[in-house]
Parts: structure tokens; sequence; C-alpha cells
């Protein structure tokens, strides 16, 4: 089934008034679930969206409360979430970094006290659309176990690098687990093998299949040690530059709420070389596109590179649904 | 065989000054070389020297070059390493990024136009002993395929975070291959199986013999697709601010050099919270040695935490070496 991208904006902006944003607010948060859904996210669009109205019933996203400033360090500006919705938040210190970086090339942010920010993508694109690139990363509730451990102890704190370019960005937006738990429940549900291993079963065992992951919350680190090393450190310094929580400290909550952020926005207009930056990008993908391919009829592609074409065959064909999440969205 | 710290370092001095170091520098760099020994990075210290000579030999590095400020842009200082010695240019954009630090909380600097910067832990820590967070990056040659790929299109591009602690730094410094050439010509020369998958062998077909992926050139990244975008990012945002090269601009050359790299740090001492985030680094890190273990005698640790160790028992025992690579830097 597929329903056409206003048809679901439309519907995203009236549940979200009906649960006490301003319009403003609801077009905004309505736009990234939609856009999020629109370029093929689907985990983090419509899927995500009945448990996002459920974090505002139990308290966990206050719907109102928007980002406020602690203090501007040297080039850093710290933000208090105020436990606000996390995709608004993301979006208003994004917003920030990039007109930060306008005047001195680099702006940056941090935010302490957020909530789960939904498709981190979506503020890597709002840099490269504004000819920056875009570096951002937050830290999540503890969800994967240090290497050499079996309790969660580690969030999986996903990172975003987007790098603009003329013919579509190049965005990687990766957590530090190698399956998201978004993506986990997708090929549980499909009882699909994982394409590489993705965490330990019950028995201590490697594992393909997702549910078994599921079980144990046990997943695999990218690069294993390096992974888990990655995380750790990502966390560290969210929490440092946030003045927030790291990863632990969240899991002393009830739920997974006042998150530490960070935003990086390098305007690439402020470079003397900017042409040539540019040049040297473009020059650098298209090496890219001349690999070997492993399998002759998978051309390489760059991170981000797809994208563009799920866009508009969404906006052309309507955003493909889960029937079952749809009408529970409208029941809302 | 052990040689005492002080011999090692002494030895390098000669051989640097031999080679057209001037003393200072022949000292920095010497020091460099034998403190990644010391602390047990056997990979690029001893065992990397004859290498660094022979690069000074073939006209790579030019030994009296130094960074130039090319640019100041906003918070951003840009350098030109002149192809100087890529342990002293690091060296030196390390401390220029920490100097920036501590006049407004976060120093970023970028150069293009370097050589290898050898270990790449030493300019993180650097940072932590300033009581700074330590972030940076370096292209290399193109030596990993992109993911779906054949060929080496990608450099394995090495990645440091450095977090200061009082009981022992975070220190994460790690290729963005699963095993760097260092680590599986080791593992190769003991005839030893890498401990997780590492690579191609000729016939397409996913290894642990180190010696196989040798002959392919075609390791892993970590995380499969996620490493090999991670790499394509970092490199093109190395590239953008030193205003240098990409990896696939360093293939062109006849070695590798014009690298390009990127040094940031965040001063501790300038936030108000500061006793606030060193507690909850070191009671996170706590936390992480609580994990219930795998393996119940080996207590997990955090990256880094191994190395004061080593460094303590080989500078009271002697630096352990290889006898053939001691016996070559003799007879420099």
């Amino acid at each position: 089934m597929r329903v056409p991208y206003q048809t679901m904006y439309d519907e995203f902006i009236r549940v979200l008034v009906k649960y006490g944003f301003n319009r403003e607010r609801a077009d905004l948060a309505a736009k990234l679930f939609a856009d999020a859904s629109l370029d093929g996210v689907y985990t983090h669009g419509l899927n995500r969206f009945p448990k996002f109205i459920d974090s505002i019933k139990n308290g966990c996203v206050l719907v109102d409360k928007e980002p406020v400033l602690k203090e501007r360090l040297g080039f850093l500006e710290r933000y208090d979430g105020q436990r606000g919705p996390g995709n608004l938040n993301a979006y208003f210190c994004m917003k920030r970094a990039i007109e930060l970086a306008k005047e001195n090339v680099i702006g940056i942010t941090a935010i302490s006290n957020t909530n789960h920010w939904m498709r981190p993508g979506a503020y890597g694109l709002m840099a490269a659309d504004n000819n920056c690139i875009g570096i951002l990363w937050t830290n999540t509730v503890p969800n994967m176990p240090a290497w050499g451990g079996k309790d969660a102890k580690l969030g999986n704190n996903p990172v975003v690098f987007c790098i603009p370019n003329e013919n579509g960005h190049v965005l990687v937006d990766i957590a530090m687990s190698m399956f998201s738990y978004g993506k986990l429940e997708s090929y549980a549900r499909r009882g699909k093998p994982l394409p590489v291993d993705g965490g330990f079963n019950k028995n201590g065992e490697i594992t393909r299949d997702a549910s078994e992951i599921l079980e144990t919350h046990q997943p695999l680190p990218i690069g294993f040690w390096k992974g888990s090393g990655l995380s750790l450190v990502l966390d560290l310094t969210a929490a440092a530059l946030a003045g927030g929580r790291t990863s632990y400290q969240v899991g002393k909550l009830p739920y997974e709420t006042e998150l530490s952020q960070v935003f990086i926005a390098v305007d690439l207009s402020g470079f003397p070389d900017e042409a040539a930056i540019k040049n040297t990008i473009s020059e650098t993908l298209e090496d890219l596109h001349s690999s070997e391919p492993i399998d002759p009829d998978q051309k390489v592609r760059y991170p981000g590179e797809g994208m563009l074409r799920t866009r508009e065959e969404n906006l052309k064909l309507g955003i493909p649904v889960e029937e079952s999440v749809w009408n529970r969205v409208l029941e809302l």
C-alpha cells in the first residue's frame, strides 16, 4: 500500500496538534517524519510515529519545550533541551550550527537533556543543503555490550557525516552497532537472516538471526572492539561538550531521555578554494564509481546515492507503508 | 631481546641527525618513535623506523620542512605541511590546536601536503595530557576497496579519540580497515590466523589468513559498508578542511605523500562544569568495568587502559625488539 506524501504529512500534523503541538512546530515535526519515509528511511518515519506519540503520553517528551542557551564557550554553544521533542531540538541545534558556520566557517552546538532525534540523516542533509559539511552524533540508552562483556553498557550512538555534492550529497548515517534495533526488528519480522553477523545469541554464539539478538540485547559493534571503543568516546565527548548525561547515566532513568548530542557545520562558502574543494569531492566520487564491482550488476555507489531515486519514486507513486502502522496513525 | 628506552632513543637521534635533522627536531622525532615502542605500539615505533629513513632517502620526506600557515578561516587554521616529516608536522598541528583550545575552548587545525604521521595515538595523548579531548584523523594512500568493489579506492584513514582521565586516558586509535597493514604483516609473519574476518582472498572469499589479504590488498572495512562509508567521508572532510588531496588524489603520486589531516582539541579547563564532566567520565568508565565478562578471567577494560602497564614494564625491563630490526637500525 502506498500513501501520498501530502496525505501522510497532513495526517501527522493532525495528530501532533491533537497531542499539544502548536501549528508551526507540528508542521516542522510532521515534515521531518514524512521526509524520513519519503527518503526510504521507514524505520524513523511513519513506523516510528506511534512510538513518538507514546513518548508524549508517558511524559518522556514535553511537546512545548524548546532549547535554552546555557552558555557560549568560545566557539561552542551549549543548550539545555528541556526534554523537548528530540527532532525539533536537533533541527534547532543544526540550524544554529549552520548559522555559526556562516559567521565563522565552523559552527558547533551541543545539547543536553534532549530526546531521541528520530532520523539522524535529516540534520546532516540540512547542513549539506546549506553548502556545509554536517557532522553530528548522539548517545542513546545502553543497548550494546562493551567488547568482551555480556551486558549492555554502551549506546549504539548514531553518527552522521554529510558532504555537499551537486549530484546528490554523500550521507553516512550509521549506528555503532552492526544493525540498529529498527533493522533487527525488520529482519526478525520478515524471518530473514542478516547479511552479516549481527550479535550474540543466548548461548554466547555469534548469530545472523535477528530475533535471537533481540532476545539477548547483545548486538555486535561495527568492527568488534573498534566500534565498542568508538561508541564509548563518542558518548564521553557528547556528554562533555553538552554538559549532559552519558549513556550509562541515561540508563539510570525510567526511559530513554536526557540524551547528549553534538552538531558541527563546516561552511564550504567560507573557503577561498571552495571551487577546488568541490572539484576534489566530485572527482573522488567519480573514481569510486569506477571501482571494479564484485557483482558485475552492482555498480559501486557512495552512501546516500540511492536516496534521491527513492525520494523521486515515492513522491510520484506515494510512500510504501505497512498498512497496520498507517491504520494505527489514522486512529490516533 | 629488550633494549633500554634511553638506548633506543639515543640511537634514533644518531640516525636522524645523520639523515639531516637538526638536533632539536631529531630529539622530538626520536622521542615520538621511542615512545611508540615504549607504549607497546611496536608497528609504529622501532619497526617503522627503517621505512621512515627510506622515505627520507627516496625524497618523499623533506627533513627540514615545517608547516606554514596558509590561512586562518574563523576558528580553523590551515597549514601546508611542505612534505616535511609527518610526525613532526602532526605534533606541530596538535600543539597548535591545543593552544587554540586554551584560548577558545575548541581549537582546530588542518594540514595538507604532509606525510605519514607514524603513531596516531601520540597526538591524542598530547591533547589529553593537556586536559583536552583530542580528535584527529588522516587520510592515506588507497589501500582498501569500497564496499562492493574489488580494487583499493579508499584509504584506511586512521582516527583517534583521546579522553583525559586521571587513572589513564581513554585512547581509541583505529584504522577504518578491520586490521591495519602493520597488523596483517605481523599475523602473516607469525603464521597466525586473524581473530575475526579480515578481508578477501584472491577467490573473492572472506578470509582470516593475513597473507592472503596482503596478496589481494582487499582488507575488510570495520562494519563492512559502514566503515567503507566512514572512510570516504573522513577523507573528503580532511581534504576540504586542509585544502589538500583526497586518498584518490594521493594514489596518483609515486608514493604515499601529500596527505590531509585534521586535529581537534577541546579544553576541559574551559568548561564551568569541568569537575562534573570529569566525574561523569570516571563514573562511566567504572560502570564499564562492572560489565559481566564473556571470559570470567578477562575483565572488560576501556581502550588505552592496558597501555600504562606496558609502558611501565618496558621502562623497567627494556623495550622488546625484533633483533633483526634493531640490528638494521644500528647499521643505519
